[in-house]
C-alpha cells in the first residue's frame, strides 16, 4: 500500500507517524512545501519575542527522524500542485527547482492547513508587512527587526533621555494577533493592535473579552476596536502607516497580519473534491473527503461542533493531531471517528491564560436558542489564607431546563487551564450543573479550595436552577430597586449610582427600609453576600434576585457600552 | 426548628451557614470546644514554617461573621459531653469555667473531627512534642522552637563557621508528616522523618511512592522507612531521643507526631450511636446516624469508598464542607445525598506535587482484583519546545475488561493538579482510557501538549487494551531478552545489565540479531520510542513488549528493593 500525505506538520505528520505503527510495510510518502517539517507553529509568536530563543527549539521532530524512526519517504520543498482522482496519481513539484513529478498513491491524505488571510488592501504588499505562519516568516520577521533599529521610531522622554521606541500596528485581535502583540511588547515595541469587530478573541463573549483588553492594555497594547484596516502607505521617511475604515493612520515600523486563517483548498478542487459552506474540505466523521480514497485533515477541513451540531473551522493542533491518527486508523481498516469540536482553547498573554470551552453565549443568541441561563463567579485561585491566590473571572453557560454545562470561559493569572479542563471533561461526558457540584478534585492551600471554582461554579448554577437564587445581570435589570450589601468603606472605591446600601449584617435589622412590592436587585463585590442577602430577603417575602458576579461583572457590562470604538 | 452543632469547623460551619441559608428562621447553635471557628486547618502547617505569616490569615470566618450575617449563635470554648438522645439534649460544658448547660435541639449535627493519633508509648509527654490540629497547637510549636533557639543541636561545618543546626523528627510520613517536615526545613531544622511502613503517602502505591521521598530527600528530608516509633527519652542535656523499635535514637529539639488522626466518638458514643468497623460513626448517604435526629459529618464518618463500596475514613476538607451542606439539605427537607468519596488528594512538597484519584494498585491487589492493568507515562507538563517544560511522572490504572479508568497518580513540579483533576471528573462520570484519548482539553505551548498528558495516558492504556502494545513492568518481567532502543549516549547515562542495545533507528536493519522464540522487553527512556520498537518488532513477527515507563519507572521499582530500612 502506498500513501501519500500532503503536508509535514501536525495533522500529516501525526498521520504518517501512527500509519507507520499500524503498518510497518506500507510505502508513506509525506511531502511538505516547506523547509521543515512537524515544527511548532504554535511556537511561532514566542521565538519573534524570544522567548524561545533557538529557533532549532521549533523543531518537534526533522526529517531524519521520520525516515530513521518511521522509514518514511519525507520530501521538503515538495508542493503538490494536482489531483488526478480518477488515475490516482498527484503532481508533485520542487520548489526549488521546478520540476514536477507524478507519484501515484492507494490512498491520499490532505493536510494543507491554512494561510493567513491576506485581504487585498493597498499597500499590502509594501515591505514590513508579514504574517506568521512558518518558521521562514518567523525569520524574516527577526530579521527585519533587527535590520529596522536603525529606523526612526516614535520619540517618548522617560526619565533624563530620549528613548525611541519603534511602534508595530498588529491588525487582528485573534491568537497570532494577540500572541504577536505580546511578543513585540516584549521586544519593546509600542504596539497599536487593530480590531475590526466590537472585541478581541471572537470565539469569547464580549463582556469576557473586556477583561482580556483591559489587563492587555495595561501591558501596553493599545487595542482599537470597530476600526478595520483599510491598506498601509509608506510615509516619505520610509516609515509604514497602517490606515483604517474610519480614516485614522497609524505609523509603525513593523505590521503584522493576524486577520484570520483560511483553508487552503486550492489542491483539493483539483480533485474535484467538495468544499462546505464554510469553505474547508467536506469530510466524514472519518476524515473521508467526497473522494473515498482521498482524505482530510486539521485546518484545511470542515469539521462537526460537538456542541451545536453546526459545520466550523479549527485551526488548532490538537484536533488535528487526533485526526491525522484517525485517517492512519481508517486506511489500516479500524473503525476510528472524530466525535467533532467541542471548542477548548487557551492563549497566555502577559502570564495571564484566557480559556474557554464548548458554546459561547453569542452562538446560542444567533442561534435563537433561549432554554440557557449564565452565571459569573470570582473565586480565588486557590485557598485565601496562602500567599499568592489571584482571583478567576468564570462564566459558565448552562441549559435552563436541565442544567446541562453548555460553556464556560474564564481567565486569570493562576489555574485558567486547570478548571477549563475540569469544565471540559465534564463536559464530555453531557455533565449537568449538578454534576459540577460533586466533582471531587484535588485541594491544598497552594492548588484550590475546599470547594473548587468548578464545585463553586455549579454550586451557583445550580442554586439558580433550583430556585434558590433568582439571578439577573447587568445589562438586563428590569426596574427594581438596586440594594448594595457592601460595607460602606467597600462602596468609597466603586459604587452604582441610585443603589441603596444596607450591609449585610445590618439586613435583618433594617428590612422595614425595602420596599416589597418591587424586585430587589441585590448585589456586593463577586456575588456572595448578595447570595446571603437574596436568602434573607426571599424567605422574609421580598422578591429578591442576585446580580451575577456583582461589581466585578458591573465593571466589564459597563465598558460594553463605553468602550466601542475608542482607543484604550 | 432548633439546631445544635458540634463543631465549628469545615463541616460544622459549612453545614451551619447553608441551614442558616434555607432556613431564616431556624435556631442554630454551634459550639466550638477550641476557641475559633472556620479556620484553615490545612493552613497551619504553612504558618509553623511561616509561609503564612500571620496567623489571622487562619481565620476564614470569625464569630462574629457567623452572628451578623448568619444569626448563628455560635459559642467557642465549649464542648459538648453528653448526649441524651431520647430527651434530645446535649449537655454543654464551658471548658474556661467548667460549667456545664443543657440545651435541647430538634436535630443534632456532629462534626467531632478527628484527633491525631497520640499513642501510648514512654515519653510521649515530653516537653517538645507536639501534634498539629488547632491554631493554639501551632502557636505553641512557634513559642517552642523560638524558645529552643537557646537549645544545642547539630553542630557541622559549614564554610568558615560551625553551624549549630537544630533538629526535628517527624513521625509519620502523611500529609501532616510531611507538610511539616517541609516547613521545618524551611526553618532551617534538620528534619528525619520516621515511617513505621515501606512508603511514605500510604495512599499511593509504593513505587511512586519513591518518586516523592527520593524528592524531598533531596530537599533535606532524612527519611527512615520500615521503622516505629518506640518512644522518647530527654538526655542530660534537656536534647529530646526518639527511639525507635530497631533501636535506634535520634535526637531532636523538637518531635512532631503526624502519624495519623483517629475519629471523635466519644461524644457519639454517649448517644449510643452506631460506629463502623473503621471506627468512625456510621451514617447513610444523607449523614444520618443510627439514630434518626442525629446527624454526623467530616472526619468522623466512616464513608463509602465511591470505588471499592467499603467504608472508609477521609480526612479531608472538601468532603467535610459537601457533607456539612447535605445536612442543611436533609433538615430542610431536601433530597440531597453524598455520592460516596472518590479519594482525590493532593500534596504540595518544595514545589512540587503529589497527587491521586480514584483506587490505587495495592488496594486492587489486596481486595484480589486481578482485572486490572497500568501504564506509566513521563510526559512534559508544557509543550516541550518552550521554556519551563518539567516532567511528570503519571501512573493510570484501569479495568482490562472494559477500560474505565480505576485510578490515576501524578507527581512533578507543574501541571499535576490539572491533570489529576481532569482524570478525576472523567472517573466521576465513570470514564475508560478510550474517552480519554478523546478529551479536548486547553493547548497552548506554555500550558500543555497538542496532546494533553491526559491524552497520552488515555493512548497508551487504550494502546495496551488493543493490543497494540503489549506491555511488561519491571516488578514481573519473565525471561525474555531486554532490548534497550536507546541511543548508545543515554546508556553511558545509565544502563540496565543484560540488555541489549539496537537504537531505534537501526531496528529495521538489524532484526536478524534478535530472537525469534523468545519474548523480547523493550525498553527506552519512558516508552515512546520502545512503542516505536514494539510495533516495528511485531509485525515483523517477533513476541515484543513495551516495559511501561522504561529507565524512568526502572529507578523506583528498582529502589523498591533497595531502600527498605535504610536512611536515605
Amino acid at each position: 500500500m502506498k500513501v501519500v500525505i500532503v503536508g509535514g506538520v501536525a495533522g500529516g505528520a501525526s498521520c504518517a507517524a501512527r500509519l507507520r505503527r499500524l503498518d510497518e510495510t506500507a510505502h508513506i510518502v509525506m511531502v511538505e512545501r516547506g523547509p521543515y517539517v512537524s515544527y511548532a507553529n504554535c511556537g511561532l509568536p514566542y521565538h519573534v519575542g524570544g522567548v524561545i530563543e533557538k529557533e532549532s527549539s521549533l523543531f518537534v521532530a526533522n526529517e531524519e527522524t521520520f525516515r530513521g524512526q518511521f522509514a518514511i519517504d519525507v520530501r521538503t520543498h515538495c508542493e503538490a500542485v494536482n489531483i488526478n482522482a480518477a488515475e490516482k496519481t498527484i503532481d508533485l513539484r520542487n520548489v526549488i527547482t521546478g520540476e514536477v513529478i507524478t507519484e501515484s498513491y492507494d490512498k491520499l491524505v490532505l493536510s494543507p492547513g491554512a494561510a493567513p488571510i491576506h485581504p487585498d488592501l493597498p499597500g499590502i504588499h509594501l515591505p514590513g508587512i508579514f504574517s506568521v505562519r512558518t518558521v521562514p516568516d518567523v525569520r524574516r520577521i527577526r530579521e527585519w527587526l533587527a535590520a529596522s533599529n536603525s529606523l526612526s521610531g516614535l520619540e517618548s522622554y522617560s526619565g533624563f533621555q530620549t528613548v525611541v521606541k519603534k511602534r508595530a500596528v498588529v491588525i487582528g485581535g485573534g491568537f497570532i494577533g494577540l500572541e504577536m502583540a505580546e511578543n513585540l511588547v516584549h521586544l519593546g515595541l509600542d504596539v497599536t493592535l487593530i480590531q475590526r469587530g466590537n472585541q478581541i478573541l471572537g470565539p469569547i463573549d464580549v463582556e469576557m473579552a473586556r477583561y482580556v483588553e483591559r489587563f492587555v492594555a495595561q501591558k501596553g497594547i493599545h487595542i482599537v476596536l470597530n476600526d478595520g484596516s483599510a491598506g498601509f502607505r509608506q510615509t516619505e521617511k520610509g516609515t509604514l502607516e497602517a490606515l483604517t475604515r474610519s480614516g485614522k493612520a497609524y505609523p509603525a515600523e513593523i505590521v503584522v497580519l493576524g486577520i484570520g486563517v483560511q483553508p487552503e483548498i486550492a489542491l483539493a478542487q483539483t480533485a474535484g473534491l467538495e468544499i462546505g459552506q464554510r469553505g474547508g474540505i467536506r469530510v466524514d466523521d472519518q476524515m473521508h473527503t467526497s473522494h473515498p480514497d482521498i482524505f482530510a485533515v486539521g485546518d484545511a477541513v470542515e469539521v462537526k461542533d460537538y456542541n451545536t451540531g453546526e459545520w466550523t473551522l479549527v485551526a488548532l493542533a490538537g484536533p488535528a493531531n487526533r485526526q491525522g491518527r484517525i485517517v492512519a486508523d481508517v486506511i489500516c481498516g479500524r473503525d476510528s471517528r472524530y466525535r467533532g469540536t467541542q471548542g477548548t482553547a487557551i492563549i497566555g498573554l502577559f502570564g495571564a491564560a484566557c480559556a474557554w470551552t464548548g458554546v459561547s453565549e453569542k452562538t446560542l443568541q444567533r442561534r435563537g436558542d433561549t432554554d440557557y441561563e449564565k452565571v459569573y463567579i470570582y473565586p480565588n485561585s486557590h485557598a485565601g489564607y496562602y500567599p499568592g491566590a489571584k482571583m478567576l473571572a468564570i462564566k459558565l453557560i448552562f441549559r435552563k431546563s436541565d442544567g446541562k454545562v453548555l460553556g464556560a470561559q474564564a481567565l486569570g493569572l493562576d489555574g485558567v487551564d486547570k478548571r477549563i479542563d475540569a469544565f471540559a471533561t465534564a463536559m464530555q461526558f453531557g455533565a449537568t450543573v449538578y454534576d459540577l457540584e460533586e466533582t471531587e478534585l484535588t485541594y491544598a492551600p497552594q492548588f484550590g479550595g475546599a470547594k473548587s471554582p468548578v464545585n463553586f461554579a455549579g454550586m451557583v448554577a445550580a442554586g439558580v436552577l433550583r430556585g434558590d437564587m433568582p439571578i439577573a445581570h447587568w445589562h438586563n435589570l428590569g426596574s427594581g430597586l438596586l440594594l448594595d450589601v457592601r460595607h460602606p468603606e467597600e462602596l468609597a472605591v466603586e459604587s452604582v449610582p441610585d443603589a441603596v446600601n444596607i450591609p449585610l449584617d445590618q439586613l435583618r435589622s433594617r428590612l422595614d427600609e425595602l420596599p416589597r412590592d418591587r424586585d430587589i436587585l441585590v448585589f456586593c463585590r463577586s456575588g456572595q453576600r448578595a447570595y446571603y442577602a437574596v436568602r434573607l430577603l426571599l424567605q422574609n417575602g421580598f422578591n429578591a434576585r442576585n446580580i451575577s458576579g456583582g461589581m466585578m461583572s458591573q465593571s466589564v457590562f459597563q465598558r460594553q457600552e463605553t468602550v466601542a470604538g475608542t482607543l484604550y
